[in-house]
């Protein structure tokens, strides 16, 4: 039999490391899974029957797949409906693995996807092509339940606490005759995790940031402003991690405040505008902001080498799983130690992460909700360990380049999706 | 004789190599320079008589404030006016001079700063203190004329093509169903300089970034929107890397559309929320955009060898200058060779840079004016080399922390700028 691998939603700078640990541990057990093939923009290329022959990537190609932040395959932010909805594109499924004789379903994704690869394991062997799948938990957004974190999240909380670090110290040695207030907008529109990762920046003698903000806490202006000018006060300035989906109590993002650009559309741009113009308005005090969007999520060169590590066993996982014959589960990390930090890959059900997310606990965060406790820091600190470097020519890292050879079709019809 | 060492302007990942090249030269000529003042915040600390006592930090310190972004003795946007503007300021810089047998300035800035240490060379002359007065060139702006590269711009350079880079895999792995077009907004009001980096993203396989955006070019939106066009045609995405100092034929910078927030004042935010939206508006396709800000100029973690290397070498050549009896000379860098890269430090006098501005040349940009040329990459491709990692601690850089203990005040009155 075959296996298919898919990547799904928003990429990480390590999603590649779990791709690699998938094919190279696929490799050492060919008399079971003779050939992954990568589905080309993920669930997509399942269904359009565009899929990549890994076997045809030589096993230089599969171990550097490491260091290369992105999607290799291409993945797809597409959400199989239900059967119910659209069970027309379950038998293109089907079909599909059935004509290239795949009987191993990976799906590397959050939680959308475990759900479907938990639909498609119920489905197949309904339409009488029982496929084995497997979830990989992938996610920066670190919200995956069961699973103790998730792969993508330590590098991008590492990319968090360093910059968070870095800029702090440059607007603390121009605070006294420049900027006063700098902020620094991360993603996470549900989940503070990445939010959470700016705490990291602070040590015993470093203060900065002096402000986090989660969605996860009620944002007060009044409150918010008071806590600005305290800092200001106190350090002379004031640096602010917040998290696009901060929110008013009533739900309302700040990001969407009804603001209007010049062309009368609704304010571009997110949370770091809206709090930097509520300071500048109510306090007069320069500031500066930073939207780090998808340098976070892709800044594979100071990627944590406890994530690249995780991110690689997860995919191994998933095969020795499969190979064990476990069905509609997926890898998670447990971890078994604090200090010195020990963790082990241990599996759960699908069902069981389908659909869920996990929000920073309350407990995680301080009283005045805007920094990280020490439970917190306890949680966030091992997961952000260790450099993992890619290789560099000509002053940045090098790309892994794949040879990209389709899988030749063996249906005839297109299937638009 | 003692020396005074100031930082100025926006500071750099590297001005504390710089640094650490001035203390550590100095202390190997204990005979002629006792003891290196550092102004607390810039040129302030000289007005208002608050400097740290360097002798007092330990050798290894010293060495590793290398590793350290930001300004450690903290900087400051202060221009002295002319003499006949404020001549009660130039006189107090004397008579702190004075007080603390302050033979010795050296100025760490940008072309403001250069204009600076020439005139209170002359004053200081005028007034029966003469003071050797040596410019250091430092800017991430790579603005300054005479040297060929000015430290602080190899390690931006190198943050942005990196971020550009890794920003370009994860879009072209999310193109098909999501993100078409990715905005990276850079540094670089009136010179080009961190955008042509951006370029150096670009191998021959790789095509990102399609379009780069120079101040130096006039913008034709109806030509932009063309060329995002055809970026989208012919790879399914487009990376857009932006100068903040992108302009109109009339000079009007885009940042300034007249756009009003909520409250009605006007946009805040940069050049990146103006194109998302003009592209938003005229192409209907999904963006997404970074404002690197702050984090792109602090980025110590992956600051280059080449850069580092350079900015310790033009602190150690003040101190040289100055024994040898220079006066009023700035250490510039001079590239002997391309290929291999070779360069060494050489000297020009303060009034050649003073006031004076380096933009793009015209040769370095391409014909159509949105991407650079083999040239310019030649130019640029040596200043990004290498990288010069800090050490960590707990999964963040390692804080190098300054004792920061004043040197005794020796006059009565306090100054107030």
């Amino acid at each position: 039999m075959n296996a298919f691998y898919a990547q799904s939603g928003g990429v990480t700078a390590v999603i590649n490391a779990t791709a690699s640990g998938v094919i190279e541990t696929a490799r050492k057990h060919k008399k079971i899974i003779s050939n992954v093939y990568a589905g080309r923009n993920g669930i997509l290329g399942a269904l359009q029957e565009d899929m990549i022959d890994t076997n045809r990537e030589s096993i230089r190609t599969i171990q550097n797949l490491k260091y290369s932040p992105g999607g290799i395959f291409g993945s797809a932010r597409y959400k199989l409906k239900t059967i119910e909805e659209n069970r027309i594109e379950y038998k293109r499924l089907i079909d599909v693995f059935e004509a290239h004789n795949i009987g191993y379903f990976f799906y590397n994704g959050g939680n959308d996807s475990m759900d479907t690869a938990h639909k498609v394991s119920l489905i197949s062997k309904k339409m009488g092509f029982p496929v084995t799948c497997i979830g990989i938990p992938k996610t920066v957004d670190n919200d995956l339940p069961v699973t103790d974190n998730c792969p993508g999240f330590g590098s991008v909380a590492k990319y968090i606490a360093v910059s968070t670090q870095e800029a702090a110290m440059d607007i603390a040695s121009m605070s006294k005759t420049s900027t006063k207030v700098f902020i620094l907008e991360v993603m996470g529109r549900h989940a503070g995790w990445i939010a959470s990762a700016g705490g990291l920046a602070k040590s015993e003698n470093n203060d900065a940031p002096h402000i986090i903000l989660f969605p996860e806490i009620a944002f007060n202006k009044n409150n918010f402003l008071k806590k600005v000018k305290e800092s200001i006060k106190k350090y002379d300035f004031c640096v602010i991690v917040a998290s696009e989906g901060t929110r008013y109590k009533n739900g309302k993002f700040l990001a969407e405040t009804g603001a209007k650009d010049a062309f009368g559309h609704a304010q571009l741009g997110g949370v770091a505008p809206v709090l930097a113009g509520m300071i500048s308005k109510n306090l007069n005090l320069k500031y500066h902001y930073a939207i780090a969007d998808y340098l976070q999520r892709s800044a594979r060169h100071i990627a944590s080498s406890i994530d690249v590590k995780q991110a690689y066993s997860v995919g191994k996982a998933a095969i020795e799983l499969a190979i064990k014959g476990q069905n509609a589960v997926m890898p998670i990390i447990e971890r078994t130690s604090n200090n010195p930090y020990r963790w082990k890959i241990s599996k759960t059900s699908l069902t069981k992460v389908a659909n869920k997310e996990k929000m920073v606990p309350r407990k995680y965060i301080s009283k005045d909700g805007y920094s990280i406790t020490k439970a917190c820091k306890t949680y966030l600190e091992p997961l952000i360990q260790g450099e993992d470097y890619p290789p560099y020519h000509k002053g940045v890292p090098k790309i892994v380049k794949l040879k990209n050879i389709s899988v030749t079709k063996m249906l005839n019809k297109n299937f638009v999706v």
